[in-house]
């Protein structure tokens, strides 16, 4: 069996080639150094022929700079798995340890997806970010790195369940009149998404802010706090519209890329994968593009952890 | 000796009525329970006849509501001192354990500065927080709940510390194009005040993001990490130019903020005080409004610790 591994820095994905493993495991890079035992355990349990990898890890803060973060990730891939092969940002197959290993899982989903679509954008909602790739004649064309891609909208650094609400919404109307947010990390989109009962506490699968548990009642008062409110002070329907108003601003976020680099690349099909594509089919929707659902093709679960279902899928064509 | 104590989420400030003892203790509330033993070692060391407590830590989430974080930190008091007295949020002592103990600080700021300056904006910007406090007459008039301040504009919940840079950023310009940033607490408005020359490194009284240190190479690092760079990859000039557009957001914000309220109150007047003053004064320039900055009246120090002293000083007058 070939394994395909997506190592961020929040998560590490697996999936198998032939899709019957799918795997997500919450590992915060940033918060300890799990992921040599993380990835031992996989090898130990699932004994892969050879491994695909795909790498965006190395932005954690726990690594002073791309090379250090990019160097250890690799090491305890090789310490794990004795044939593992690494996908650089430019598409190419590598055992070397390089800088250009950096954010190359967007590749790995990229190149896969344009063999079935030659012309389309690529998007994949994960628990962190946004991906917006442009496909022409099945090449991807993006920026190659993460700092080159926020640039071209290719990257909008928010997602369905982690990001801050704060970095959404500087205020938020309640009743008519705006009130301020506040900026500490009260709540995540996670919450609002529970709270719109658009996802369960199971596919909650990050940490919560304030290390409560992932309730309807856990995630109002998360809800509450980003206006400095707690549940005494604020009404049910308050609540509502601030996890709508969290999910409205993303749609427009992403809408808003997205319209930008299909106009750049004259493309108007969207290939949409990760736990977020329900706001993708809103911002197809909202410009009127065609939507292909991943999850359709091939299931939620390698939907969720695509990138790696991708790398493995890549590897085994190679032969 | 009457000692004033301003215990915050992030912070726990210290001043005597006399302002010779001025001391900033870094307690995060939310991420242990120091706060105990840190308030035991002030009664231990300054021995006050009595102390006279504001508190805004309630909020932290660590606490389910407002209510328990006010118990928890009252007791806490309480089992430190033998002769405490809280000012609630209608600017009255009490020795009660209620709700209206909770965010009164600015009170305690805004009653000291109401007696010499009769119509004015109190404005005070912390680590985390800005308060905007009109009073007419020497009464204070801003609302009782950060809820209904966050409303009013009489709260913008950034700092000159501790606000993540994400929070007050959503793109940066960088040569003339935009660039989004990233969501995640890679940076704080510590980082750019700091880049920026405008704080030292001993001014930088919290926690980095990253666990790192604090000189200008580890905040540079930090504020290239907020549109997803590491220093090989972003110019001196483009983290300068991000630093100071962390600071400009800020004074507009701020302004924005300062602006709504003298309006509906008809004041020209700013009162100033806190480590972020200079950041009032540009705002107060910018409205062409007069401004006092309590630095120049009681010393720099006092100036970051004001809740604490206005409260000693309350006290103190009650005889």
């Amino acid at each position: 069996m070939i394994l395909g591994i997506d190592i961020g820095g929040a998560n590490t994905k697996v999936a198998s080639h032939d899709g019957r493993t799918v795997e997500l495991h919450y590992v915060p890079l940033w918060k300890n150094t799990r992921l040599p035992g993380a990835l031992l355990d996989i090898a130990k349990r699932l004994k892969p022929e050879k491994v695909g990898v795909v790498i965006t890890g190395e932005l954690a803060d726990c690594f002073p700079d791309k090379e250090t973060g990019i160097s250890y990730i690799v090491d305890a891939v090789n310490d794990a798995f004795s044939d593992a092969y690494f996908l650089d940002s430019s598409g190419v197959f590598t055992k070397e340890k390089k800088r250009e290993l950096s954010a190359a899982n967007w590749m790995a989903s990229a190149l896969f997806v344009g063999k079935d679509y030659k012309d389309c954008i690529f998007m994949d909602i994960g628990s962190t970010t946004t991906d917006i790739i442009p496909i022409k004649d099945g090449i991807p064309h993006a920026g190659r790195t993460d700092f080159e891609r926020l640039k071209n909208s290719e990257l909008v650094y928010s997602g369905a369940l982690r990001t801050n609400i704060a970095a959404i919404l500087g205020t938020v109307k309640l009743n008519c009149a705006a009130c301020r947010t506040s900026s500490e990390l009260f709540a995540i989109t996670a919450d609002a998404y529970l709270v719109l009962g658009m996802i369960s506490g199971e596919e909650y699968t990050c940490e919560t802010p304030d290390g409560a548990g992932k309730t309807m009642l856990d995630a109002k008062r998360r809800l509450a706090r980003v206006v400095c409110a707690d549940l005494t002070e604020i009404g049910e329907e308050e609540l509502f519209s601030i996890a709508h108003q969290v999910m409205e601003k993303l749609v427009k976020c992403i809408t808003d890329a997205l319209r930008e680099v299909a106009k750049r690349h004259d493309i108007t099909r969207v290939v949409a994968c990760g736990l977020g594509e329900f706001l993708v089919k809103r911002a197809a929707e909202e410009l009127g593009f065609d939507i292909v659902l991943l999850s359709e093709k091939y299931g939620k679960e390698i939907s969720k952890v695509f990138p790696a279902y991708a790398v493995a899928r890549l590897l085994d064509g190679r032969g």
